[in-house]
């Protein structure tokens, strides 16, 4: 029996002239596209393009929803009315679809963007408001986020499919939880290194802290970032180091 | 034989804090709601509402596209590149279907808002923009536009439903054009008029241009406005018309 | 010798096709007018010909800077960088003091909207963030804000006038604080009450509190609702017992 | 006597988390920036730390002013009535010359951006609509556009400096006028080429055109690209060309 991961990366993040990652050479490597969906990031054309490039390539597509804020990228907490936000979330989540309907696909799944992504870690509100729009929208539709997160409780409480992911080049503290990038250790730079925690987590449900600790981590997903310098080599050294290992790579979704 | 026709008018364009129009007291009125898709007018929880609405008073929802220009209501002629605006379309389209699907209704039609309606008048590569979105989404979908427009002739050529509408407040030319808003008789306000021009169109398919002349007219809806003071007044006046003269309102699409 | 106030409200606050308030009627009542800037209400044309008609009036015009949130009105938190901040709100600045320069005026005052607005009473790292930016424009513009506010308190620190308001309209608790909105006793809707409140303020310096304590309240404005129904009847009442009781009306700044 | 021109180039074109060009690299090279304004490009930090580094440099901070189009990048015609492009144009003049205050310097020049510069070629309307807002703000501005362009006529014609420009790397036909984008010769890519261009302007007033007629160009001016690849390499060799011939560099404005 061959075990399998699935690989998620954000893309469709440009926005008119300004261009942002390399989707091209990252659909080439992951298995799923958290694709954005116009209100931190991607215009209509970027958007269909990228969702019909990921039809192509056979890389499923998630809605990445986030908050209305270009100017900050959806980095910044938005204190929404959580009646606005299930509103905006299906706004965002119809408009993906419309684009991947024309590309003879559908969005197969959600993934939050940025500050709401944190938000929802723990803001309750705000995890029921994005559960509700996926609920109300298709119930077939995982949720994808942060093991432990309200979001990811409130999904499964709604009856939705809850897929908890983990970051192959983030550094993990002893409670499971991020080293935030002020810290060191928040990043790992060494493709060899990230590859090795993947098959780690997947062999053994592992991974090694900061200070050494050995912690227990669920996941069904690895978050690749797609934006940063350096990111498509990292994703071909991980999918490659998981390749020779005999890990196969699938969607989850 | 009861003769039937359809009254539409556009709703959803309040923004956030400013509201605009009497949706609900239009939707009481109409048969067809050109509901706006958010990027001249229309933020999620107001097109959302809207679509409930509708759906609850068993009228049908279109989508009323317009240019990404929320400071100038669309009123604006952008000169978009063609590719641009098919994807800009499909993002609206599939943005506004998503918020009915959760009403349990669809789009049932498409009509372009404030300067792409004009634009699409004459401006054969937005139109054919247009049409493109509509025909990759759903080529069950009617186009509603003016008689003998661009859009029009595009529509039916590429195998779409083109719906031809009347408006029944305005002034025609003798050779069966709108008056400029700038110049007289370019707005009616007399509801006995109105209505009595709508009867007239329905029986013998003329209108009375401002010269006197008799124009002919071909329409299979009549469109009201829904913004404007009395606009509720006009409306309720013109339906009360034709219901008196056995006329029956039926949506087109 | 005569006791004077300042009567403040919110202007400039229509946005393209959309109108909010009766901004002419209201010039013609305050003393100084708090303009929107463009970011949470106002366009172009609408912020100049408020300055404009603000400057004929001899009502002095202050910059009522806000979250870059359109569709949330700048009424929502946005956990924004202080450094982002500073740079918004001389935007902002820079922006409505052009359009004053042009109608023979300028900006003599500043005062946040909304959701930044409430941030600056506890948020200090906002508070320093919004007076960083006065400071760095002209450390000769006075600040307008809650009394006990941190963004008062900043003000202060860093040498700049800080001015206190005083809600004519809304109830205040025991403590001094304004009675939240969703509570009995928030809002006051008989302008003879509201005209005595403020007259006791000015003879005083006391409120009394939804429960009959008597409160110490310091402040050198006070401010009218611009844009609910009614607002230009009260304003209009608030300022004629004013003149009745004696007192003449001035602009703080 | 030295002869002397002035080297121009577009800056502060980021947004938020969207980077374009190397505007320090480009600090170093030209005499005068024309930085945008936050309508087509530039968010407040961007715009406040490139008129802070242009004034470190010692170059001149012109206003690019453009349509309020972040999708388009300004790039796209938007038929505006004059009355609100005038007022856009101060709005954004006054946010730009805000930015400059803080840094010590001031808005010396205004640039239409994108569509805006080439609509105001011929469209008169718009022109005298950019014009009447220099001449509301100060008319002690120059006006930075093309020679022969209805946008500099209208600013002699309203006693406004009018300065015309040359384009150092694109094509010239016969007539005058550039090759459109479209058509072979439009872009020239040898920096030695387009140096001796602009050292043969300044020594003779003359551009040999594609088809090899020599053209009497007037240019005050030259502009350089600034976010093309190359952008700064081009730059760095056309102001290399100019010092080695003796020629000197100085702001116009």
């Amino acid at each position: 029996m061959t075990v399998h991961v699935d690989l998620n990366a954000d893309l469709g993040e440009s926005f008119g002239r300004w261009t942002l990652g390399d989707d091209d050479a990252m659909l080439g490597l992951v298995t799923s596209a958290n694709v954005a969906c116009g209100f931190h990031a991607g215009d209509a054309t970027t958007l269909r393009r990228t969702c019909a490039r990921a039809a192509e390539a056979g890389v499923v597509v998630g809605a990445q929803v986030g908050y209305r804020d270009l100017a900050g990228f959806g980095r910044r907490f938005l204190d929404m009315d959580p009646v606005e936000l299930t509103d905006d979330v299906l706004y965002q989540l119809g408009a993906l679809d419309g684009l991947c309907r024309v590309a003879g696909v559908a969005v197969r799944y959600l993934k939050p963007h940025g500050a709401l992504y944190n938000a929802v870690v723990h803001h309750e509100g705000q995890a029921r408001a994005v559960v509700d729009a996926v609920r109300a929208y298709d119930s077939g539709l995982p949720v994808l986020g942060l093991p432990g997160s309200a979001l990811l409780a409130a999904a499964e409480a709604a009856g939705l499919r809850a897929v908890p992911e983990f970051f192959a080049d983030r550094g993990y503290s002893a409670s499971g939880t991020l080293v935030p990038r002020s810290e060191p250790g928040a990043l790992l730079h060494d493709p060899a290194e990230v590859a090795g925690r993947v098959r780690r987590l997947l062999a053994d449900g592992l991974v090694r802290a900061v200070d050494g600790t050995e912690v227990a981590v669920r996941a069904e997903s690895v978050c690749l970032h797609g934006d940063s310098p350096g990111a498509v080599g990292m994703a071909a050294a991980v999918r490659a180091g998981l390749e020779a290992a005999g890990i196969g790579l699938r969607a989850f979704a």
